[in-house]
């Protein structure tokens, strides 16, 4: 049986309950601010978290909380990213202590996240107040409602789930996730919670996502910057009832692939859901020298500002692709690069051999007008691929931003 | 005597004469497009140049021209960038040998650039029209029309000299400048030309170069793209009647001073040129352990597109400045950090120790209104220090890029 892409999201594994309300951190009552995800059983947990040497609170707390490879819940609020307040620690060690006592599980075993301004104190007071609520509402179709609250700028929410097999005995894999600035390769730029009800060690789960994360959520950027905050988690209860995944091999092989499925489609709607963002941008590099090469390549046509504009305007200007090219750092032989533009409404040839072509800047337009557009780099020097994932740049982008905190 | 900001610009130099003429690289009749700085003499020459693995044809021409060490004008064309096309050396080197033909000097000594789309060929015919007349309209107050014609989506001339002096002789120094997108850190992000009367070798006139643009144009950043085409150059004719500096020493210090002060001037008004730019950002990072970490420092912040956008809305979000800090790579004691707004409205501490303090939003904005804001960090870990220049990201830059071949 192949991966099937099934629903449910977070909630598609068995023995898992989510939920998201509204508690009281944003003033809009009508955006839930506070989510949680609930195991049956105590699960393996597995966490990667960002890069940036400033690191929101919880990110330290849930680290030591799963350092011994198992978790049972997740809480996260939006509204405030509990990061650079003198007693961020203390709250988010607080709000790990609530679930706990509401849900009845150590609170040692929480995964805690939050998103949202930073530098400003988190009240626990609406938190306190809102946790014995949210596990009151904690439910098996849940799902949809935690991925509401934990939703910040975003449009749209993102979940997904698949269902696989491992030696006969169908598992299912799920995920919510928020994005949609501070996006950027270089890990954990996002918020994204994974469930599972294969059985895998804490370390076989470890290695699974630590594998996975430098292709897909490290090769997405919405704007360059690397958030305090993000991470990826999951949770592995063992409640499909498969042998447990506790080595290298065919079984743990099933699980990369269903794990990549999920990851790789949430990548791609937080980047077509990046701030401002009217478009998909997917730059897919072929014909590389080495892997390395090709993945550098393809994050910086993704990251270029002038690129990003020029697909938001539908403008096949291909020069700006090469001059990204040049300027990544990868080591490319520019003279034998070709670039494609690629949508559903057909593809051109638009550079050959680092020069350009005649084309026609109908046909182009008429491609580049899509929603979801690929960028091909052909780099004519060897067998390696890479894919990057990103969006344009928008007049949104800046309004977003321009004034978030008010 | 100290240094001394005076008129002229890439003429204020002794024997040096400018023009800048439409010859129809352009549709638009009223801009021009093509300049040309011609020297009395032939001088010592130095430029430095993109790092980006696509170079523009010009480039290349210009480094063989100069390899000797001399060159006598300058040509440059804006509205096509003469970079990916197949004939694309053969057309800067028919540049130049028009120049030399109706300058009456050797085409070797002529540096050629070019500004625009990338991969679109490049006729010559325009420019062979324009050249003649070009030289005939060159004249010792023609600065001001050469720095219109290598202007693209510039909206302000860019110019500058100063007076100095070396062993008692009164020296001048000029430049005229173009930006304003695709300029990023990496050097040579940008066209710019310089002129001295100052003699100097070849040698000392490079090592100059070389000296001043890590702390100069490198810290220079629009939008993160780094073109193709650009570089700074020199012509050192020797017309001051300086004793010739040919050795480091205090004569040498001078010329470098009067090199920085005009060189930190262009950077600024490039930066506050940017593109759809509404203001200048100036990130002076102090109290680093080492230079470079403070250049990596001041470098990201000005690079963050959350702390563009966030100036642009004179919102004083500083945890986006922490955040672009932190995922700098520099080593730095997050804890530590302190973070104020400066402006001529005044100046406001908004993080202590890497968070958060009470301040007056009220006044935040005020100081963030202005057209100039330095963004200040200190890093409490040493006495080293260094500036950034940038600005802040807009809805032009966004429509500007979003069609800019059409």
């Amino acid at each position: 049986m192949s991966i099937q892409i099934i629903s449910g999201g977070v909630c598609a594994a068995k023995g898992y309950k989510a939920a998201g309300v509204h508690c009281g951190i944003r003033k809009n009552k009508t955006k839930k601010d506070l989510s949680m995800i609930l195991s049956d059983v105590k699960a393996s947990a597995a966490a990667v978290y960002t890069t940036n040497l400033v690191k929101g609170a919880p990110l330290a707390v849930t680290k030591a909380n799963i350092s011994d490879g198992y978790a049972q819940a997740v809480i996260c609020n939006s509204g405030n990213a509990n990061t650079c307040n003198a007693n961020g620690i203390e709250i988010a060690e607080e709000m790990c202590a609530l679930v706990g006592k509401a849900a009845g599980i150590s609170a040692k075993d929480v995964v805690v996240a939050s998103t949202g301004v930073i530098g400003q104190p988190l009240d626990i007071a609406p938190i306190a107040a809102g946790i014995p609520q949210l596990v009151e509402a904690l439910s098996y179709e849940g799902s949809d409602s935690a991925a509401e609250g934990i939703m910040t700028t975003d449009l749209a929410k993102k979940e997904i789930a698949v269902s696989f097999e491992i030696g006969g005995v169908t598992c299912k894999l799920g995920g919510i996730a928020k994005g949609s600035g501070m996006i950027h390769p270089n890990m954990a730029t996002m918020l994204v919670f994974l469930t599972t009800d294969a059985a895998i060690s804490p370390e076989m789960l470890s290695l699974a996502l630590k594998g996975d994360i430098p292709e897909t959520f490290n090769m997405l950027s919405v704007d360059g910057d690397t958030s305090t905050n993000d991470m990826v988690s999951i949770l592995a209860n063992g409640m499909a009832g498969n042998e447990p995944i506790t080595a290298p091999g065919e079984a743990f092989e099933e699980f990369m692939k269903a794990l990549n499925t999920v990851t790789v489609y949430l990548c791609q709607h937080i980047a077509a859901d990046g701030e401002g963002a009217t478009k998909l941008l997917e730059c897919v590099v072929t014909g590389a020298a080495a892997h390395e090469q090709a993945k550098i390549t393809a994050k910086s046509v993704i990251c270029s500002s002038l690129v990003k504009a020029a697909m938001f305007g539908a403008d096949a200007n291909w020069g700006r692709v090469l001059c990204a090219i040049g300027y990544s750092g990868a080591e490319v032989d520019v003279q034998k690069v070709d670039v494609q533009f690629i949508s559903k409404a057909g593809d051109i040839l638009v550079c050959k051999d680092g020069a350009g072509v005649d084309f026609s800047e109908e046909k182009a337009k008429k491609i580049l007008l899509e929603k979801e557009i690929e960028i091909h780099v052909e780099l004519n020097s060897g067998t390696d691929s890479a894919t990057a994932w990103g969006c344009d740049l928008t007049y949104d982008y800046v309004r977003i931003n321009g004034d978030y905190r008010t």
